[in-house]
């Protein structure tokens, strides 16, 4: 499973275990251009106001979204629960961006993130993201981990961003 | 095959392709400490040194091996051949280096780099080497590429380093 299908609509977050190789995909359409989802990818401001789930607060300690460039941020709850997370940019293009990510909860643990922008021409954009594990133990452990709320949380807050004019 | 064999030596690089996922392992053993090999790996000249066939020259364009650092650096063959690789710098411990590399002829292939240093208790040294790649046609590619050439040279000059008092 590398390909979508081109039938296909992803107005809610498609998340799937790749059949051959220790990797997650998500699939998921936007009302927006490829350099809107870029710049939320990229921007430092816009990036903390969407990343993770409503109910936790991203807050940036470092970030320089370009090739060679790395970043740092921390996810709280209201509670007091922080988690954070990590990595560095090694590709950079209005269209792909390739990045590593780690949740300092595991350290050791490195996913090799690629995040393509496709035009579908119609003022819509398919975003495209892989992560790929060093194992399928490892792949399935992040499946488990509830990630699907941050990233529903999420992709829904892009879409009120486009909606709202903010990106 | 993610585990190295207790009794066997690697005084020449064991080079071997996972079964389950699409990576590459090698194993190197050398006459020398974890901060050695470490110091090899991190420090721009030394690095610049071994890097490679006997037959190319290695020239480093852009160096910084910290956390969230990046490197690019040119395979120059005296006939004028000139090849490039780049990547960023994940994670830079004194046991443990994880990194991305791409080779600029296929700028879109990106593989995990995750380079460990276990002491061997008798003044020796286990390298173990992995890349991860997207898929498993990638990694045969590399595997195909005579990849082989490179990393028993680079070891070879690392051994001749280690005697000389190089490193």
């Amino acid at each position: 499973m590398s390909t979508a299908s081109t039938d296909t609509r992803y107005d809610q977050a498609a998340i799937l275990a790749d059949e051959h190789v220790p990797m997650i995909h998500i699939w998921r359409d936007f009302s927006g251009t490829p350099e809107q989802l870029f710049r939320a990818h990229t921007d430092r401001d816009l990036f903390a106001r969407w990343i993770g789930p409503d109910s936790r607060e991203a807050v940036i300690d470092r970030w320089d979204a370009s090739e060679g460039g790395s970043f740092r941020f921390l996810d709280r709850a209201e509670g007091g629960d922080e988690q954070a997370f990590h990595g560095c940019f090694h590709t950079v293009r209005p269209d792909r961006i390739v990045q590593t990510f780690t949740w300092e909860g595991m350290p050791d643990g490195v996913a090799l993130e690629t995040l393509t922008f496709e035009d579908l021409g119609d003022g819509r954009t398919r975003l495209h993201a892989q992560s790929l594990c060093d194992s399928f133990e490892d792949r399935d452990a992040w499946l488990r981990s509830g990630m699907e709320v941050g990233v529903n949380d999420g992709y829904a807050e892009i879409d009120r961003m486009l909606a709202d004019g903010s990106l």
